[in-house]
C-alpha cells in the first residue's frame, strides 16, 4: 500500500483502503461487478504493508463474503459485499433524480498548482462547483453540500471496483457548515454500484442532513460522463472540531 | 422463530431477521446502543429455528462484529455492526432535514378489520398517509413514496434496537410506481440508529428514486413522536413483476 492516496494527517483515504479489501474479494469470487460494497472502519491504517483475508459466504445469482484488512496484525477495515454483473440485469426502471447540475470542469476551481495538498488530492483531477467553494477560502456556504468533477489524475477511466473509491474523494460536506473541523472519521461507508460508468469525468455530489451531536450522515451519487447515475453511496462519520 | 412475522409469502421479514441477528451481537458485546447494522440477505429463511454465530472483531470507543444467522445449516443473513452508547455522543449538530408531515393517526389509513393480511401486518399499528395510499386500492400515486405513523400492536415502546425492524416495516414504495409489482427481495439493508426513540408512536418515511433495470435504493427516515430523527435506513432490493 502506497503513501500516495494519504489524506491530511499521514494515513491513507478510507475509500482507497476499502478498495484494496474488495479488489481482494472481487478476484476471490470471479464476478464483474460489486453491487454493494459495506467497509466498518476500525482503526486508522497508516501506510505499508498490509494483509487481507477473504472469506466466501454465499454463491448464488449472487456471491456475498467479507474481507478484512489488517496492518501489523491489527484489523483496520471489516468489509462485506455482495458481487455479481450488472451487464446481465433486466426488469422495470423508473427514474425521478437528476444529475447535480455543475458548471463546465474548466469553469469550476481546481486544486492551485502551487498549493501544499495531502498526496490523494495529486491522484484526482477534481473541479469543484464553485457554489460549494467556500469553504476553501474560509467562507463557508451554510449549506453542507459538495458537487465536483472528477477522474483519475493519470487518465486512467472509472470502473465499477474504483467507485467506492470515488465516492470518498470529496472534501467533507460538512466543512461548508462548520469552521472548526479537524477530522471527519468515517465509521461505516456502504456503496451501491448502479452501474458501469462509461469513460470520462464523473460528477458526484454529496450532502449532510443531519448533523446531530457530532454524527452525520453523508449521501453521494456518482453520475457517469453520459449522464447516468452509477453510484449511491451513505456513510456514518463523527466530526471533530478544533473548538 | 416465529411465524408471527411473515410477509406474504411465507417468509419471516427481512427486518425481523436482522433484529434477530442484531440482539446475539448486542448480548455478545454488552453495548447498549447499535450505531450501524448491515444486512445481507443470502436467501429466504422459512419461520422455524436458526441459529445466529457471533464474532467479535473489535472493541474500541465503538464495538464491531459480524453475525450469521442460519436455519436448516444454510447461512441466510449475514449481519456487520458497529455498536456503542448513543447517550454518551456528545459535539456539533446542525440539522436541515424536517420530519414528514402527516395527518393525525385517526386520519390515516389502517388495515380494514376484516382484511386477509400477512401475519407481520398485525404485529404493527400502522396508519398509512392517505397521500401514499393509492396502491392499495389499484390506484398507484405515481410516486414512489410511502409515509405512516407505526408503533408495536402489543403496546410495547421502540427501543434502538428493534429499529432495524421498523425500518423494513412499510409496504414498498416502488408500490405506487408499478402496478404489477410481485416481490421485492432486499439484497442488502443498512440502518443508522441516530438516537433513542421517545415512546409513543413512529414516523416513517420512505422513498426510492432510481429504480433501474430491476434494481432499486429505498431510503427511509425514522422520526419519534418528539419529532427527533432517530434512523436513517437504505436499501438495495430487486422487483420483481408478474408482467
Amino acid at each position: 500500500m502506497s503513501h500516495r492516496w494519504d489524506v491530511i494527517g499521514g494515513a491513507p483515504n478510507g475509500g482507497y483502503l476499502m478498495t484494496i479489501a474488495l479488489r481482494a474479494l472481487h478476484q476471490a469470487f470471479q464476478r464483474p461487478d460489486p453491487v454493494t460494497v459495506t467497509g466498518h472502519f476500525l482503526e486508522p491504517c497508516p501506510a505499508g504493508e498490509v494483509e487481507v483475508a477473504t472469506q466466501l459466504v454465499r454463491f448464488g445469482s449472487h456471491a456475498t463474503g467479507t474481507a478484512r484488512l489488517s496492518r501489523e496484525d491489527r484489523i483496520r477495515i471489516l468489509l462485506t459485499a455482495t458481487l455479481g454483473d450488472l451487464a446481465a440485469k433486466g426488469g422495470p426502471s423508473h427514474v425521478t433524480g437528476e444529475p447535480p447540475q455543475l458548471p463546465p470542469p474548466d469553469e469550476c476551481v481546481g486544486v492551485p498548482e502551487d498549493a501544499e495538498v495531502p498526496p490523494i488530492v495529486e491522484r484526482f483531477d477534481m473541479r469543484l462547483d464553485p457554489a460549494c467553494a467556500g469553504w476553501a477560502v474560509g467562507e463557508p456556504t451554510g449549506e453542507a453540500r459538495m458537487a465536483a468533477w472528477v477522474r483519475f489524475a493519470d487518465g486512467r477511466d472509472p470502473d465499477t471496483l474504483s467507485l467506492p473509491l470515488f465516492a470518498d474523494s470529496l472534501p467533507p460536506a460538512v466543512l461548508n457548515v462548520l469552521d472548526d473541523v479537524s477530522w471527519v472519521p468515517t465509521i461505516e461507508l456502504t456503496v451501491h454500484m448502479r452501474g458501469r460508468p462509461a469513460p470520462g469525468w464523473l460528477r458526484i455530489v454529496a450532502a449532510t442532513r443531519f448533523l446531530v451531536d457530532g454524527y452525520l450522515e453523508e449521501d453521494a451519487e456518482i453520475w457517469d460522463s453520459e449522464g447516468r447515475l452509477v453510484a449511491l453511496s451513505r456513510q456514518l462519520a463523527l466530526v471533530r472540531t478544533t473548538g
